[in-house]
């Protein structure tokens, strides 16, 4: 979906009252999931609660406490999350209106991050966009997906064996890891848009038909869609590396920088495939006018040879009786030879001009 | 209207002198309407009055005073509200003259906000703009609107009933509402201009007619006309964040960020619109001359299959005796033959050109 | 004049040597005008004075004076001033010289203010520039124009009878009243370009002549002249407000800042018009194919039509004795009827197609 | 290889553990080479090493060792390496993980640098991409090359003659002189992508063929590629020259000064390819419609010279017996002597619109 | 010469060892010519000098000493220079390779100013360019040419003459001189470009020929190859003017800021130029279009006027005997009233459409 959601969202919600918690967007899950895993170098627990409740014990524990909630429609649930750890109201609203553009708010006490998830449907042949967010505290954080999706698995998978270094970092590290898995995967949102660009490239070359008029009105739309989604992504994460927040550790910040550097990778090569959209879309313009020029020489060498030769068949067609070939017993065999000459004159002039 | 009607204020004004207070603009009401409304967490008065000079009696109450005021033409009701307030002259000035640049202007007691308010007619499927100006002050905000509207009728009714928060916010919140609702308002316009540019997509990708290129200009001009209007909306947000005045309170900044937020986003849709426009106007230009070559085709097509027979017919209509097929019993038959096989080779010829 | 003149100057001057006083421009009037007007809030006179002599008198009062000379040819003249005040020698090369960027240079007793007013030349439909100098010092402002103008008749009458703020105010809200106008006047202009945007629009809907390519290529040589000799007017105000010295009061800074929204406001309307020129610019290629494909359509129809027509006609005037349809009774019953048919159908095709 | 080849690595690397060193890019050698030259003003040794260890006993010793490792899919090595000088894991996984950005890393004790090297292959036209990685410490400097190549080669032939200042100074003049050959070697890209743009423009300005498009395609790629490669340089050469480490000598930083000013050169000298590629394909658009344009008189001329010519030879083809022409003796002659004259009208028309 | 010189000297370059001194470049001049002017406001001496030891003798002497060095091949003499005022080796290269990008380097006791003069060639009708090398110091300006020029002669008239401020003021007002005179010349270059550009225009609004295309070609090189060399001279004179060296005396500022103020009129007008030369290009594409249109309508004119004649006649060539109309005695008078008929129908059409 490349379509403008989130001014659909906004528009949707500009006769709402402000304050009021409400979710804004497509309801994607049946019931809303809250996992907790909870772990230090030692200590390792996965659980999947059935009430928020359950999770809130975990608040002041010394442990890292990862809650994943999926779906946004249970709004109850945040709320009670938001009072239990005292949030801003303007981040719980955040949370269930998707279509916020990528942020992060740093509070006294914690920091909220929401950014958008691409992923590509290859069904459709359109790109797929879930907002993600995440409230990073001393020893916790809590994130908000819309649906269920495997993104995060790779990094359950490494608490859960204890591979890497993530067991042995706090909060902060976990938050970077969820960071880094979402921008690693722009990277195979844009190589298939690359691809995209590159059979374009190949089809102009060869014989261009009527789906790429609409090909490359799709493809520009899906390249500016992500370059409106990661392009605050870079502020976002410059800002959290920039930020004296004590909850972001000294050794963490490396790793974002490392981040930051992926994001302006995507950056650049969005941009790249713009330009390079921009010359092939000239280069489409160009192949149009290369094919009328081919029709319009067929055209012009037909009309050209047989204008003539049509008008050498109506001249000793007129129906003068004086006309002087008709009198010559081979008449005929001098306008057959004009004809010919004719023939060869323009077949010469064609061959100089390399039309035919 | 996306006509540029600051420039005509400004050009009307140019012959005038400055430090008289005349009304520039187009009178949209017939009387100029006062409503005033004051509140605190406990107590609440609205009333609708006759006379300004009942409103300067709640100049110095403790309680949050909104008062607002429909209609610019009446200077001396403004001029005497300037003289109560001790306002500074400009302020006046810019409040009766429709047209202004978006800003801020901190003043030592009080801060001048004037921003347009953006609605789409639907009839005329024209942007009309509304020039607001509102000036904060420590317990109140004077509001000044070219003519009545609904959009602020949201914000009265939260304040009637005590919803959400703003009862026990001070003035700064309000005047922070305010501007949340024309700021959300812009959404609705550019959710319909993303509405109008679709159905240019779709027409260009079925059968584009003579309206498409004035719906291109009109569309453009609207585009131009958001993106003009919410530029410096955006620097009036981050300069009344980032102002270090007393009247805009710590509990207010996050609310001002999250405008902030959303004047980008209103400028990063308007500047997606504007590209996918070009694109679109590319598209438009590349399906003209696709026509032209389906045009082509067809002339081409007929023109090369019968050349060559009205040339056999000719030639076989030429007036010589000793023509041998003439002669012979079926030489008609002959041209005929002769006929036949040319189509088909045309024929074969444009089948493999894929012009047929 | 929307050529480069400041271009031509300099290349004029490119042999001279530097220091040397010498009048670079076109003599606009035959003999330089001075005239004093020396006020503050009580006193108020107003002379023309032949000897530059006259003016020097009033250097040292209290009181504000306004010298304006009219006419930059005598350099004589120039120079004394330059001597009784001790201006810096480049300024005085900078007055003469015509086709100065617009800026402000502070020295320690005076700032030296350069910009260009433009008025539009109705008759030849071009846009004239006349260069403006102004030095401000304590109690004194001396402006310098290429030849008379009424461009700051205004601010004399206000002045004369006491009208609004002026005469309460030191010479600095002299300064900005005289850029206030200049800057106004370029409203005035804008306007003007507005209409002839809005008229080539019109006409691109309607039926585009010749004319078009020519006034597009004029109308965007005006827009880029504006741009140009704005541009660096906003640097130029925004100095002046940021600038540290005393010579511009508290009281004038808040004026200063208006002027400077004004010029925010130009610069905004140029670069507007300049988008829209550029899709203006784009209809018209479309508006040149669109009238090619409605050439070509009627090419085709005529040719399609016809073509076969004649083809069927000539087969018919062949001279093969033993062609059936000869001997028929009604051979060229089914002849015409060929003929009927083969319209039909065509036309039948072209309205499908909608090429008629 | 033009290709986005970042993009395509990190595709890869998205489905990987963060935290394992992992080989990401084509491997370009069969075994990984070591090389060391250890030197200061007077000694000078240079060592192929079988075994990373006889490396490492170089770290402590006081003259400049500079490791060079060829071929990077042996990642033992680079991880014995990192634990020996103890550098940050996010080092190592960047080295062996092709397609990194540009960029310089600062930590404590070193320095991080890693640049992509392009070579022209004059065989396949394209543009091929090694990553060189360096880290910069006290006194030694560690390079990492994807496959042996003779860039550095002029560089060991100055240490071990000891031509120029190369052997008297530390560490950082000789990573400066790395960067400087790859830097160089970019002007060596950017000369023959000039040659190739200005074989495109003769080409434009002679008669282009259809591999032109192919060619505008393929250049403005590598030239994307470029620009991309060298923008991230310049940020990375300039932060060398700003940081405040040790490392980096007083001595060495003008030289630091003069890379700058050669990165800015090729960004500078591939944007003027950009600008000119822009102009080179409207051109080409132009040229294929000047070629439409001679064909299209070519078609006009014959047909309004044959269509009249046909027309009289068929009106005296009609077979009505009355008509009056035939029944002069010299009619033929009043048919030929019409045709004479449509075709000295149509031909002297043609000249004066300068068809022919 | 606007080819891109400096690639292809780097390119050159690449394959050298730095460290070397090396000139780089055409050698312009047989042999090089060294000139001294030693003045001070009283005393005043210049000579032409056979060895450069002369010029030693003048280091240490209080009066400015202006060295000249016309032509850059006798690197000894350069390096001699070098040694002897203790000059910085980078300086020394960066003298001898021509293809600099303009820039100012300062170091403790002196200044490194190198910068492109530009002159036209009116016979090849292209822009040549010569590097100029500064060496500001306390008491010396040393100066390096590529080639004698006459651009420096007004600067040496007004030294020997003792006119203007030259002579009473230190070094640094030399070099601003010689800064100014390059910077001036540019207005030359840009005065003979923008001719050019409205020849073109001319060219266009009339009958653009085929030289058209390679015109605005080699304009858009020119322009874009004057932009590239002045840009940086901007940077180069802002850099001087914010330098805290004491090399550069407080009188001399106000003259570098006037110099700056014209490397930004410079690259205005070069930007100017650009905008309009893009315009013009898209007005020679419409100009092309328009011309086709015309070459079409005279096209479909003649068919649509002679293909229904020639059917006419055609049909009543048919051989049937028994066709109605030529029993009619005056059947060939119907004939040729449907002719007329149909002649007149199309020349209204046309007439109405505008087509004739």
């Amino acid at each position: 979906m490349a379509k403008d959601e989130p001014t659909r969202m906004h528009s949707e919600k500009a006769g709402m009252l402000p304050g009021a918690l409400v979710h804004i967007g497509e309801r994607k899950v049946e019931n809303i999931r809250i996992t907790i895993i909870d772990y230090d170098e030692k200590t390792f627990q996965e659980r999947v609660v059935e009430n928020i409740d359950e999770c809130l014990a975990f608040k002041e524990t010394p442990t890292v406490s990862w809650i994943n909630i999926d779906g946004l429609h249970e709004v109850e649930v945040i709320e009670k999350i938001g009072q239990c750890y005292d949030f801003h109201p303007l981040i719980l609203e955040d949370i269930v209106t998707v279509g916020q553009r990528p942020k992060c708010d740093e509070y006294e006490d914690y920091i909220y991050i929401v950014m958008p998830m691409l992923t590509y449907n290859w069904r459709t042949e359109s790109i797929e966009s879930e907002q993600i967010s995440m409230i990073l505290g001393r020893n916790f954080l809590i994130s908000f997906q819309e649906k269920p999706g495997d993104i995060f698995d790779r990094i359950r998978e490494r608490i859960r064996t204890a591979k890497g270094r993530i067991r042995k970092m706090p909060s902060d590290y976990l938050a970077y890891s969820l960071v880094d898995a979402i921008v690693d995967n722009y990277f195979v949102i844009l190589e298939r848009l690359n691809e995209n660009v590159e059979d374009l490239e190949d089809k102009l070359v060869g014989e261009p038909d009527k789906t790429v008029a609409r090909k490359i009105l799709d493809l520009n739309r899906q390249l500016m869609y992500v370059r409106k989604s990661v392009w605050p992504i870079r502020e976002l994460v410059s800002k959290l590396d920039r930020s004296e927040t004590k909850l972001i550790s000294k050794h963490t910040r490396p790793y974002l920088k490392d981040v930051y550097d992926h994001t302006i990778q995507v950056i650049e090569s969005v941009q790249s495939l713009r330009d390079i959209m921009s010359v092939v879309l000239e280069a489409y313009v160009t192949s149009i006018s290369n094919r009328l020029n081919a029709i319009m020489k067929v055209l012009a060498v037909i009309a050209t040879i047989f204008m003539p030769l049509s008008f050498v068949a109506s001249y000793y067609g007129m129906n003068f009786k004086e006309m002087p070939e008709f009198q010559l017993k081979y008449g005929y065999i001098i306008a057959l030879g004009i004809m010919a000459v004719s023939t060869i004159i323009m077949l010469y002039y064609f061959k100089k001009k390399k039309w035919m």
